[in-house]
């Protein structure tokens, strides 16, 4: 996961994008309809030039777009939002299972949702001991020499 | 997402715990089955004092144990697999998807696994602008300024 050593890892690519928490806080705001420059600032609390440097970093890595007066995301960003949402539920099972200040709800039946990690294919959980982190087919020396080959 | 003007947001509370990238790289080692301090050191190339610190940190967090001369995750640790899987597969499928050098397989059958994020209870995906954050049934005053209310 270092990217200095491993750049070919999919976790340093990962951290490499994100990079700093912050990333997670500017899509987290305008994920939440808060689109504006005045209003992102506000809302967290960053100085001005700071938050526009930040914008412009999320700019240059393909997270948002300026859009007249408003910043958008783009589908890379968007794809953000199960980063998120798996904070959201550690954050509320793991820290705080009776202090659940925020959660995720499906706006269209109102219901409460709780999210689950599964495999795409089988619907199986994936939060166990059977799951491993394998090499994969593009796998470089140096990725191999760290993971384990296993199945197909 | 703040944690110094929210104290009270799950993601927040997460990113506290989290805090620094190195904290899920360490956790990865170790659920990879380097549990020795000296097969941590060389696979993330990390010097000893600075992990000796990091490894302390994430013992005062509740993550880890040392247990003679391994180092174990808490279940609280364990319970960060989702969050590196998530990693993981956003790596995968937006920055690199015709370079697939890690992957997660079921060590049972050996098949390779895609995660995906759903509700527990309907099997619902996530990644949908139907699913909101919102207002959770704790939210103190500030987080009721900054979610919306959403369903029950």
């Amino acid at each position: 996961m270092s990217a200095a050593r491993i750049p070919d890892c999919p976790l340093a690519r990962t951290v490499e994008v994100v990079g700093h928490w912050w990333t997670l806080e500017i899509v987290h705001e305008v994920l939440l309809g808060r689109t504006r420059f005045e209003a992102i600032r506000d809302s967290l609390g960053t100085p001005a030039d700071v938050l526009r440097d930040r914008l412009g970093d999320l700019a240059a890595k393909g997270l948002l777009d300026l859009d007249g007066p408003d910043y958008r995301l783009t589908a890379l960003g968007r794809s953000l939002r199960p980063v998120l949402q798996v904070f959201l539920a550690w954050g509320n099972h793991r820290l705080a299972p009776d202090h659940r200040s925020v959660v995720l709800v499906d706006a269209g039946t109102g219901m409460t949702v709780d999210p689950i990690l599964v495999d795409r294919r089988t619907g199986l959980p994936l939060d166990t001991e059977g799951v491993v982190f394998a090499r994969g087919p593009m796998a470089s020396a140096m990725i191999a020499a760290r993971y384990p080959e296993v199945g197909r």
